[in-house]
């Protein structure tokens, strides 16, 4: 076999294998995806606000309705304080999409919530909406979270 | 030069090219997200409902406040006529960051909007807030949406 052709079926197999390995490693971030959005809500749902907290990237940003945007730990704990501080709280969410790039550094899932308190006065209030997280690869292999953002499907107050 | 130490330097010559056309990649497809998030945004502000529309992937959707999300051309048309069809209508905005993977198929825009209309009574009505954009690279080379999801810094109306 001649140099040049050997050195162009190592090309071959090279590109062959890293197409094979990034799709593959598609559908394994994908999957990872939807376990740390799970993951979260498990958080979330316990009321857990260090773990809840920790889900999001140091630079994160939450951008919660009827508030500015938060970004950093700081101000993510005072926007999940104030969820948990709700009598009777109760959030829950799934995602219908999980997705990443390619190269494993960006994904994003989208989904659906539930959420129920007691307003000032007591009465059960129920609200359902939707979401959409955008999340990061971090040096360790986490995914952890740059953007999240929801909104109710229900008519706004009256 | 033995032929595996030769092998070994085009190895690593590949993947120091490779790290280094998506390390370029990356800020080019950022920079090219920031168009696409303010083409759409120019659309949007001349009320170009097709333009408005097509900027959104065939499988895209919209996530907007107090209504279902809205997946497809069809239903994402009908959230643009709604808009467009309030009274002295206007909606601009800007993306305060925009990410791409390295791979360059996935990315985000997150930024702030300012909307102006009027209501039933002909009152004037403002809002501004915040949204996250995702976008997916097509195979014509061009940036559509994924998904768009918005809502509101102020509190609910009363």
């Amino acid at each position: 076999m001649r140099e040049s052709t050997g050195r162009a079926l190592f090309l071959i197999s090279v590109f062959v294998l890293l197409a094979f390995g990034s799709s593959l490693a598609e559908s394994k971030d994908a999957a990872a995806l939807r376990a740390a959005d799970q993951q979260w809500e498990k958080a979330v749902a316990a009321k857990d606000l260090d773990r809840s907290v920790a889900v999001c990237a140091s630079n994160g940003s939450m951008l919660p309705p009827n508030a500015p945007i938060a970004t950093g730990p700081a101000a993510i704990r005072k926007v999940f304080e104030s969820f948990f501080a709700l009598p009777g709280f109760k959030l829950t969410w799934s995602p219908d999409v999980a997705e990443a790039a390619k190269s494993g550094d960006l994904g994003y899932t989208r989904g659906t919530y539930q959420l129920s308190y007691n307003d000032a006065s007591g009465q059960p209030v129920t609200d359902k909406g939707k979401y959409v997280t955008v999340w990061k690869k971090q040096a360790d292999g986490s995914w952890k979270v740059a953007a999240d953002i929801f909104n109710s499907d229900g008519a706004p107050a009256k």
